[in-house]
């Protein structure tokens, strides 16, 4: 009897998680118990890797002290931050930069007790890499980390080395929210494949950055902005558009995989990009973005008609973090540090389920070869 | 309706491959066409990482032609022997050094055409790494590559300065052979899982590294022959081996999850052992491994009837790779340096499938919070 085989297992459940409930014909996202538009504008980003990680909000002197040890966590060590210097030399993108000085980092971790002492410095240190290599690639040096800012803040802060406003603040902390934990994604999938081998964190954090990279992963904004840049004007959006979806192109930012109705990522991300606005953001890409998106809403109805093709994640992500002042480079790194949460909080529930995660293959290619040299 | 969760996908056939056929229940292992016993002691490791990338041998000018490209990719970029010498310094285990100065071999590789370059430089540069860490690590200067040596020649040479002997190569290259392929084991599952979101091979081999670390991953040979070295004397073995299964101990080298009969892999590298042992191999331990092989399998069917419990592969990996002259802490990172030849036609063939690799989860958790601080 030939088996079944299940290529992509995307008709396979492989497992039973606490962490995330992604119902794409519902279009409901659910985070540890919080519907994604419950949680997402309201928790600080500390208060959602607590939440993720011990399936509980932290009461005050446990987050107090949570923030406190993230914030000592922030010194990269000299040897990452050499490396840093060299990748930038080279002019590698960030990612790549991200997964190979992310490497480094179990290397010259303290001696610990606490089991989530490696947690807590990944996760600390990854704003650390990612805004230290976006100053060396521009040629400026690393800003010190600020112990008494946020994780959100102080992430902006040593980009550009300035205080940053709190709508930004608030800003971030939404969309980290927003994609800190979504089902078995690729990266997620791979994080736990590689810590059920019995493996250290870090290991299973390399691979999910590298798998982040790919550009078939999910979630991570491309560029969905690009075509906004391109259009420039909002008089030139449907001429543009129109002759996009003529040349058979995909149109970035819209459509999913897995939502069939509207993304909520998507609204909670178009809320946080409006009240941005209405803090004193920058109003003509807004706007522009909006009219493209009703230009190639309608477009796609009239093109594609029951495709029912809806804005995606990816397109008000490249907004908001456009609004909080990112460059595009610097949104799949972004995504990274927002994700890590997820991440990690899957390591530990695979580590508690205690069994490797190894599925069978079956063989199409010859037999009975002979030697003869 | 509720859906089958399938922890561990152990009873699903996630891919067909044209790589490699373990079957164990029938004891056989099939590597790109050839029987482990037909493949392993015949090949150069040159010719079996040809076989595993193209799924043919190559003529005698491709051959030359691969093993001069091999040949040309051993120095390492300054930035990476950096990395060694810092990593050296913290006293890192070998496979946290392997996976994190991996990572950096991406970045400085030369602009290339060959969709190969990379595997090529990744695998040529394994044992270079490996090498110069070792020395690095145990206070001597690296050594430099030799250009005229092959693949496992050359490996040895880097470790200790000594020219290899015909046997100790031909040993290594059975080794490196026998390991190169072995279906979907957990660090190949984690390497196409990531080179299927359209990511850089590097990527995908750090992610194999560091899942390869884990002590659930099969096959790696860890503390195999200890037992032999407590052991001591042949006269001891018994009341030694009576001892650890009174006290509920599992008896590393004996049993395999997948073979249920004599693992092939076992018997290509006992007859390995004794072909060194016949060109003048050290015959003290291998006398007395065979010794305590004999008492173990004896004193396992006395404990455990009808357990049918084997020497499997981790056993006589440790003892082939001792007679090959290595310590211990090289055993499973001369395991990746045979493995990436697996790992990279692996995922080859999975990026020809064009198709992510993510499995569906279900959700367990609360629902409902609401958000009140």
């Amino acid at each position: 009897m030939t088996p079944t085989i299940h290529p992509g297992l995307e008709d396979i459940v492989a497992a039973s998680t606490r962490l995330s409930s992604v119902d794409g014909l519902a279009g409901e996202l659910i985070i540890a118990g919080f519907a994604l538009e419950e949680l997402a504008g309201n928790a600080t980003a500390e208060e959602t890797l607590f939440l993720l990680w011990h399936d509980r909000l932290p009461d005050a002197a446990e987050l107090a002290d949570f923030c406190g040890r993230l914030a000592a966590q922030r010194t990269l060590p000299s040897v990452t931050l050499d490396l840093l210097r060299a990748t930038a030399a080279a002019k590698a993108p960030v990612m790549d930069a991200l997964r190979t000085t992310a490497g480094t980092l179990s290397l010259w971790l303290p001696p610990s007790d606490d089991p989530w002492a490696e947690a807590i410095a990944l996760t600390a240190r990854f704003p650390v890499i990612v805004a230290a290599y976006w100053r060396l690639l521009h040629g400026e040096e690393p800003i010190a980390p600020d112990p008494v800012m946020g994780h959100a803040a102080n992430y902006l802060y040593m980009l550009s080395g300035n205080q940053p406003t709190k709508a930004q603040v608030r800003g971030l902390e939404t969309y980290l929210n927003t994609v800190s934990d979504h089902g078995f994604n690729i990266s997620t999938f791979a994080a736990r494949v590689i810590i059920a081998s019995g493996t250290d964190l870090t290991s299973a954090i390399v691979g999910a950055v590298g798998a982040l990279k790919g550009p078939l992963h999910g979630g991570a904004p491309g560029p969905a902005l690009e075509t906004v840049f391109e259009i420039g004007r909002v008089e030139r959006a449907e001429e543009v558009l129109r002759a996009k979806i003529e040349r058979g192109e995909r149109l970035m930012g819209f459509g999913h995989r897995v939502y069939k109705v509207r993304d909520p990522r998507a609204d909670v991300l178009s809320a946080a990009a409006e009240r941005l606005i209405e803090a004193g953001g920058d109003r003509t890409v807004y706007d522009l973005a909006r009219s493209v998106e009703e230009t190639a809403l309608r477009l796609l109805e009239e093109y594609k008609p029951g495709r029912n093709l809806k804005t995606n994640v990816e397109f008000y992500t490249a907004l908001l973090l456009h609004l909080v002042g990112m460059e595009t480079e610097l949104f799949t790194p972004t995504f990274a540090i927002g994700r890590i949460g997820g991440w990690i909080a899957h390591c530990f529930e695979q580590r508690e389920a205690k069994r490797i995660i190894r599925p069978q293959s079956i063989y199409h290619g010859p037999r009975g070869r002979q030697w003869q040299r």
